[in-house]
């Protein structure tokens, strides 16, 4: 707090001339204490104290509730909360009145337009989880309609992604190997279950920034990781190869790749494959040359599928080992709540699979929320975007559905045609329910080899070599947890891959909290602005006062750094000085801005530097001290210890007030 | 960087009256660009760029060696250098050049001093550890020789030490129960060996900084707990029950001694016990409240063991159920090399408990050291301590020691005591060595309750109710680490509370990256200085500029929250313009000065901000980015996304460039 009296540039400022002009406000001389001239000009006291409750409330708010979601409910009248309330858990109810005719038309188009996508993914993805095709075409059925009614955002397409299937696919098979036994498929649908429920649970107990601990750079490598995992995936069908290794690693793919060169790759397949994955870079890159020609690459993948359908229909090549679809069970969703095992290892397994889904899941699909709602300016509750997913999930996991959330590929289409609402999901919905209840028998005759094509054609989006060149030129420790991450999915498997990202992204926090940055400051000339010498060359330093910031919170992680760290400062400026015979330094500044807060290792840490400084002669100073840490520093009594003269508003101030204290005779 | 020509004040600036005093330099224009008028006046360009590899060793450097250990090997010829290394292993070669009679004077009295605690501590501290009496004084022979060699504290008593003392013996027998086998036994050497080997590799890899994740708060917990248990289990011996719970938590041996009270509690021992506990509690309140007389509860504890042997030895009471130590072996220490199990089980969990023994070691043992090192000024290398103390327990193991470390009671006598260097441990270590050559035998009547009240004497000082008001006082959350560790402990286990401590120590790192303080800037009457509106009650708001501050490095853990709170800033500002029909937010300005570091998820926060708040007319102003940020804003392009005249030196000037660009019509 300024205490008003003392809150006053002081006049004596103006003989240094490069002080804050001080001519609109009165010059009085600001009070005196004990007759000490050198009193500074503000004096920084303790900030108004807040009630411990007060102060709880105010903690778990900006932990739990940091987006304010009960904004709108202030100062309203009962029903009108109770109707905002119904609202916020359905947000159809708000925008579903304010909905037109021209709004329903974009979503239409965009609706057709990812319908015609997500068939032919869904079906390769349903692969990728080692499920049938129609679990593919399910999950694209009922999950959009929840979303729809409780999601809020706008441009999501919600089913299955890429990822997100290897992943279940994996962990679930290492569970049991089976893949056509009755435990497999009841273990795929209890960890759905219960990664909706950890979905739902997050978000209502509003842990949604759990997610936020996997790093952005490490999703970067998991992901393009996951994409080339996924992709050598697809050289099995892709080559027509009958028998493949079940390991994921690219050392093993490979050797299985190589070791069935001779006798069991298959011509015809691969000449279906490549030409249609050259079709289909060629319309991707098409798209992406001319926005206006976005429905090219979204439309090319039903097309290959038509075309290639026919071609075998046609050439009878299934006869010369060219696998194909076969049969997709036609109907819709049937139930699947007898599967779910809520008993035995079943359920413990599911538990664990479930949760690491859920996060997975979790990240992706948010991730994509909150880019497209920055493009259109709308506010996203993460939180609520969890309980829509979660539900949409339990939803899924009743009625036959894996895991879904919301696809990237699919997503930006969907943004692209055009959409406005979630109603595009519910027009997809209804587009995939037609397929379930009438053409799947026409899909017999689809080459797998083109729904290989279709996938590699799409995770390629994964690999974001923008994004992982921006990241090394940015930060090269972040780099390393990308790399590493894409080593781990890459050469090891999913799951170790994703172990490693989560480790990286929390070595580089403690890291980070462990080794904070300090500068030296410097005066940049003709001000009385001080700032890192290292970045502003020509800022001077100031013979006998040494200016240090600190650029962290001071706590028990750092604390002991920090004083060593001051310490070595101090020593080294010492050396320099005795090797120029310049003046002894006499006054350390610690510029406290950056120290936003300090606990009692931070504050014991303080304690010893000023012991250590009065057996030096070298006088303690602080300054700009925020709120927390000036509360923090008069309740634990170490203002008394140094003396509150020596609390200072800036650095400027601190080094006037040291300057006119210097003594020149030592 | 400050590009010179630009350096200048601006002249216009002076129509505000609040700006930096120019008098004493140039006021020419400074250059202008694009006619724009309102040019900033610093361009806040690229700090000068470091070279990969210059970068990669600056992080090496701070991160493993911030106290740079290398400093005296500077400029120093090769055979200097040798000595100087050789020295640095073994500082008794550099002290012991300089040592004199009259230091060896202090050490003197200081040894025999800690030696007469250290005998009686020691035979108790083996019960702890559930070993025979004779291990505890085994370790107060060597380990306190080989300290003396290698370390570098001046003040540090080595020996056994109660919480590792329980800690051991509660690990090691959660492993094998049955105490007197010869397994247990091999256990306990074992982990030794392996607490020896990891505290040595720690040091030599200055890995130290791994024992400051244990924040001060939850070891302040985890100590008074230890306390509480260790001072329970003392019942057993003071009470002189025969029967006793394993178990260490209260509820346990509650119910054990209250089970105990009709047939197993003795009277005589009873006596014996409260009467010298009450004798030891007056002697070391005599020493508290005068320091002069720290002698008086250092001798205490020999002379009640004196006493008593005397009074059981007399009255035969031993007869009449007061239990004795009736027999240590005599003799000097065995070796035990024998007993180290290099294979097995025994193995696996030898290493796993000495990983723990060895941290909980470091932790007490360092924190003795560095806090005597302050008081006298003199330097203390952590990793160079834990280097010496793991040898010296490596040592240990092969010679029947158990795990040792710095004692806080014994290091208190003897710094009060005037000990001048580690002769002190020596002269301690040779008394030690002449009781188990001589008189071991005289120890054979002495009562098992003295032992314990001497215990409980000695522990209660681990109780710190001062640092856990202090604790409460100036941290909430900190004081939840602190209940949560002691319950643990008290409650359930030692090594539980130690894993509360350890997960709460975690827990609030990661709480405080995740959700870090903003805070709303205003400017302080009559400067160009801002500061925190609710630090600075009288600091004002501007109008039509929102100034913000963020007070974290923005990482992806956090980027999420800042942008949602950003967001939050704004729409709470336009609410209260709207409702006092002010001029509308056209400029907000962010403080960057405590924002240390980006990643690239923090720099897509800006980006995100920035494409919201141009869709609602809002300029985004950026004041003091430090060296890191503004170098990655600069290669990720953001700077030239927002325009480089929107980055300011500081907030005073952003504010004058915006206030300039104000709209009034709007």
């Amino acid at each position: 707090m300024v205490h008003p009296v003392d809150a006053q540039p002081d006049p004596d400022q103006r003989r240094d001339g490069h002080d804050h002009e001080d001519s609109d406000i009165g010059s009085a001389p600001s009070s005196r204490k004990n007759g000490d001239d050198f009193a500074p000009v503000y004096r920084v006291g303790a900030p108004p104290r807040l009630k411990l409750i007060n102060e709880f409330k105010i903690a778990i708010k900006e932990t739990l509730f940091p987006d304010d979601p009960f904004r709108q409910f202030k100062d309203q009248p009962r029903p009108q909360k109770i109707r905002l309330g119904v609202e916020g858990m359905f947000p159809i109810l708000e925008w579903g009145r304010t909905y037109t005719l021209s709004k329903f038309k974009g979503d239409l188009i965009a609706g057709l337009t990812i319908a015609s996508l997500c068939i032919p993914q869904d079906i390769g993805y349903a692969k990728l989880a080692n499920l049938d095709p129609q679990y593919g075409l399910y999950s694209s059925f009922l999950p959009p309609f929840v979303y729809a009614v409780m999601g809020s955002s706008r441009d999501i397409a919600i089913g299955p992604v890429a990822v997100v299937s290897i992943l279940l696919g994996t962990l679930v098979r290492n569970e049991i190997d089976d893949i056509k036994s009755a435990d497999y498929h009841r273990l795929i649908i209890t960890s759905t279950f219960f990664a909706g429920v950890f979905q739902a649970v997050l978000g209502i107990c509003r842990f949604g920034f759990l997610i936020d601990f996997l790093s952005h750079a490490s999703i970067v490598g998991f992901m393009a990781g996951a994409a080339i995992t996924i992709g050598l995936q697809q050289l099995k069908l892709l080559l027509g190869i009958q028998t493949f290794t079940k390991k994921t690693d690219i050392i093993s793919v490979m050797k299985s790749v190589w070791g069935a060169v001779h006798h069991g790759w298959n011509w015809q397949t691969i000449l279906i494959g490549v030409f249609f994955l050259i079709f289909l870079l060629t319309a991707k890159y098409i798209g992406k040359k001319n926005r206006r020609l976005f429905w090219v690459p979204a439309v090319a993948p039903l097309i290959s599928v038509i075309l290639a359908t026919l071609i075998v229909y046609l050439s009878r090549s299934d006869k010369h080992g060219v696998q194909i679809v076969n049969h997709i069970k036609k109907g819709i969703n049937p139930s699947s709540i007898s599967q779910l095992a809520f008993s035995g290892t079943l359920l413990v397994k599911g538990v664990k699979i479930g949760f690491v889904a859920a996060l997975i899941a979790l990240t992706e699909g948010i991730a994509i929320g909150r880019t497209f709602a920055a493009l259109k300016d709308y506010h996203l509750d993460g939180n609520k975007e969890m309980l829509a997913m979660g539900v949409m999930n339990v939803a899924g996991s009743l009625t036959s559905c894996y895991v879904t959330t919301g696809s990237f590929s699919r997503s930006a289409v969907n943004y692209n045609a055009g959409c406005r609402s979630a109603v595009s999901n519910v027009v997809m919905s209804i587009v995939v329910l037609l397929t379930l209840l009438v053409i799947t028998p026409l899909f017999k005759y689809t080459p797998n080899a083109i729904l290989a094509s279709i996938i590699i054609s799409a995770v390629i989006n994964l690999i974001d070599i923008k994004a992982a060149h921006l990241i090394w030129k940015t930060d090269k420790l972040d780099f390393l947890a990308c790399v590493g991450a894409f080593i781990g999915v890459v050469f090891k498997s999913v799951e170790y891959g994703l172990l490693i990202a989560v480790a990286l992204s929390f070595g580089k926090i403690l890291l980070q909290v462990t080794r904070p940055r300090t500068a030296l400051l410097g005066r940049i000339p003709g001000t009385n602005i001080f700032r890192n010498i290292e970045q502003y060359p020509d800022a001077s330093k100031i013979h006998g006062i040494l200016v240090v910031r600190i650029d962290s919170a001071m706590y028990f992680s750092n604390a002991n750094y920090i004083r060593e760290r001051i310490l070595r400062w101090v020593d080294d400026e010492g050396d320099k000085i005795q090797e120029k015979a310049q003046m002894k330094l006499q006054f350390l500044v610690v510029e406290m801005s950056p120290i936003i807060d300090i606990d009692t290792s931070g504050i014991h840490a303080l304690e010893e530097l000023h012991t250590v400084f009065q057996k030096r002669d070298l006088q303690l100073a602080l300054a700009n001290p925020g709120r927390a840490v000036i509360d923090k520093l008069f309740s634990s009594k170490f203002v008394d210890t140094i003396g509150q003269e020596w609390i200072f508003l800036t650095v400027g101030e601190a080094v006037q007030t040291c300057s006119r204290r210097l003594k020149f005779d030592v």
